[in-house]
């Protein structure tokens, strides 16, 4: 069996993580998965929201949003239509909770960090891309803190998290898919893992054909494995 | 250890599937898990949204909501708010898909089931109460389907599907979490099976700590578990 | 002449009130005029609208809201439009003006009550049996904030109120219409009385068919004697 | 007893209708009750809703709005709120329901008629002033039709309609009130009734006291007079 | 070559300004444009926005509107579609950026004046009309706060602002378009200026065809002369 | 005098127009002023708007929108916000009127083309960096529809057009402003031309303070030259 762009199963796709492609931004990364590129901002503001002022903890969140032509067609935008998709929401909150599982609340003081994820170009495996890029940009707004003595305490980022995508297309287990292959998926499955290969987001689709507990657990096999290699390549981005 | 209400690790709430609580709708299931109650409603219609038509193929969706006081303190209703927030639309979309794996679409023909899952009093597991007592109401509709001879082809519903949730709470795997359980878990898992055990849906988050495959597996054990006996209850209430 | 449901012109459909039927909420009724059901929950909280702070007295506020599936054929939910319509935002302002009229509310103090009343079943008739169960939740949650001593005088119900539907079929007037009579009537009144009779409402539309003051007149007739019999049945519930 | 201005209890303010204020609209009148001052537009479209075709039947809408300083003080737009309050629902309902008891929709045949009530100055009863010109704008436009022979039948106006409101003040009962008085009122009415005294709409209100039998006989038999009046003044505005 | 309504090129509408066409606001003005007619109202409220606290400065905002019926055709609501329109949103800030020309913030002190322009019929140049017209609304109001000692120091008013349009139809520099010749125009320009022949606003559109710099110039003598005739109008109004 | 950024008063900042950045879009651009950076994506419909079919011309519509992130501090989300702003809605109208100046709807045929304007980093002149870098990504729109034969006509493209922002500070006049150079200024102007040095749009705009005959023509002279610049980039870009 062969995959469309004649990668191995368990092989990524060219991964890059370009940090700093914004000016303004205290933290921001161009993260390219192929063909699919996520624009990942980490903006920073003093305080928190007001729920959580003064228990001097601090406050991270994400948004993911689709440019209308990142996509084969094009889609209406949602500032038009005037309310958020299902979809976008479903994302963005994954987003959020996978970061927040990277970092020390407490040592990240009164600060809020604000994640945006503008899918520029889309080819399967956005949210994954989006995850992957937008701790990295995370990484670089707790240094941005840091450098300012703005932290709590020092060491605010606990650990990293990465995240892929996993399938079953004809039958085989398949790493990261593109577009073409996600379409043709029965069972697909995102996951996140922190940099130690433990699970912070396990999410698994029956799009087509349930699966049973051997292809489950193939499907994580294949998803930590890939997972791993990401970390390192934020490591190297991050090292650089 | 024990648990708030003193059942084992691995023993359900009391559960309760009243079919028909509703005169109008074609199919209706007043589902109890302990204290969590939803109000399922299946309705038919002829005809499928525009995009579908001369498919031959038919379409199921639902739509979860809460009553503004089901919960402890009183939240603000979303047709007020003039939004649907983002829990709602995440909750909505994982009720649909899981529903549409146990259907047969092209023996369902061209007509619409929507599956309106109103959570009139929540106790945690408010999602997976709704997903067990849908199904049990699109059965009912399906059946009033078929003694009008409007199904394409007998046998519509190929499996039933269930859901439970399950957690980690101080280092214990535990089966359906009520409410005050379910702020405590660490980690938290949702997973939707089919009466055969085959998976639908699982979508396990580490709200506090992320987690090892050693606890992965339990949790699943858990869980397959759970909706087995879940299964057995709406075959019971179907056989009534 | 007789009614669909053999009724005598001048008789209620069967009347249940069930108190304490949600777990949370200060006061809670499950009402039912018939097949009409209703939920209607009382939800305290401590101190008022900014707009009213200082004032000494409390607030009393109410929505009405139907399921999609309460009605014959299945309605779009108004959080899913985007926005609540004339008839939802009509009653809600109704119910509130009512529950006012029977409450104190320099006794309450600031102290805001929220009251939710969502149709489970429409058939016919749901404003009046809102404000009849809605009657009922206030009193006891008024109830529960004397309990905690909470109010700033004690006896913050002055008076009860109830409501009934009234009408005229085929010329003759009849008292508290369902579904399949309210759609053929040519006048249709809402009328709010307290327990001792007096007029808090009188909402008299003619759909059809202008009405005489002759006509008028009998329908008030029917309207107050009604409401005297919904007065007893709330003081008796309140009573157990 | 004095009224702020002067007026006997049972003596209207000052009426004036324009007809054609406007160049465009098939009907138009500006209506003056004392200060408050309401443009009424009648639009005729050829065709009904897509719900309505192919009946034979016609249709009428209304839809009340205030400009934002019609008001002794301003209020925000409801186009910048992004919704409408419910009091414009409320009455925009009321007087579409009032236009449509004066008007045969058979002889109509398949036309639709939009008045829009747009309140330029405020000064208590502007709904009650919307009706009764609105009434007038509502002739011309289906005269409009008559003259180019594109009613189904003739005389399609089958009777006229006007509104007025009344309410007790200091135990008073008084006709068409104006804002200071209205403000003070714990008994407010609005009637509308047909040019023969027929009524349309009665809707009474328990602002601040609840009312008796006797004081809502009072009420009713003072807009009745003063209903009787506008009539006259119609049927002037019309014959010029 | 003849305009429709037989005007010389250089020639504007008919033009009256009439002060205190409202009872309530701080300053009022119909104003028309031969049959365009808008009705500016200023409303002074103490204090400004919060981002503005503690300035000293005033702020003065606009919102232009226009009824349904203004125009030849019905128009839908905005407060009905549930937004504003990017046109509306577009003349709005026109409006409000030219009134801010001129007055002195420092001058007003912490005063805010919100003008609303209402278009009760158009027939072209509405938004032209609209800042002429607000202009001496605003004006007024301004000498409300004076008349109370609420302004910060005198003369808050600097210099007075008119707008008018200019375009070219069939190959003719004209003033003032009514809406026959508007629709008609190539090239349209809205030129706002102060009294004394400075810009405030130039606003020059190809709609049809590109202009040179030729015509551009000859529209802008045109449009300044007109201005002209405008600030001298409003001289006279105010001295009235 | 000297510019921030050392450039003379007439000249633009380094621009730089990269084609075909997507690779699903029909035309594409990333168009770069300085640090001004834009993302105009061109999407191909075969079709038109329902009030066009039938007419034989294309439709030409442009969508502006900023990243959250784009600017100095971030910004909410219009799609969050559930409203597009006031500033958005104008700058999209000014693109699409610009971009149809310079294309021949007759020979595009009964096509549409939307061009998306995405600022992926704000500094000052987005507007006019987006008209022209949409321009270009419009041309290989149209050649995309020419190489498919699915042009009405050829020659679709009558004349290119490029954009510039002028605006006087510290009373010189200066042509493309970045940011720091934006918020000095007193008087402020963007201009489109044709290649041949035509205008299309003037829009002029006092922040600060009024403007004479002499500096609106020193700027108009100064735009004049910049856009042909600019007009010669677009040409060497659609050269290569």
């Amino acid at each position: 069996m062969t995959r469309p762009d004649g990668r191995a199963a368990d092989q990524l796709r060219p991964v890059t993580i370009t940090r700093n492609w914004l000016d303004h931004a205290e933290g921001s990364v161009l993260v390219e998965f192929g063909r699919t590129r996520v624009l990942c901002a980490a903006s920073v503001t003093e305080g928190v929201p007001r729920w959580r002022k003064g228990s001097g903890l601090g406050w991270v969140t994400a948004e993911y949003s689709m440019l209308p032509r990142a996509t084969h067609t094009r889609s209406d935008r949602e500032s038009v239509k005037g309310r958020i998709g299902g979809r976008t929401h479903e994302i963005s909150r994954l987003i959020g909770r996978s970061l927040r599982a990277s970092i020390d609340l407490a040592a990240l003081g009164e600060n809020s960090i604000a994640i945006d994820c503008d899918v520029l170009q889309a080819d399967g495996g956005t949210r994954t891309a989006a995850i992957t890029g937008a701790y990295v940009a995370l990484a670089d707004a707790v240094s941005w803190l840091g450098e300012r003595k703005k932290l709590a305490r020092p060491k605010a980022i606990v650990q990293s998290v990465a995240a892929v995508s996993v399938g079953v297309i004809d039958g085989e287990p398949r790493l990261d898919l593109a577009y073409e292959e996600d379409v043709r998926a029965g069972t697909d499955m995102n996951v996140v893992c922190t940099g130690d290969g433990n699970f912070v987001e396990v999410q698994g689709t029956a799009e087509g054909a349930v699966f049973d507990r051997k292809t489950l657990d193939a499907l994580l096999d294949l998803a930590v494995a890939g997972c791993g290699q990401l970390s390192r390549l934020q490591a190297d981005a991050l090292a650089r």
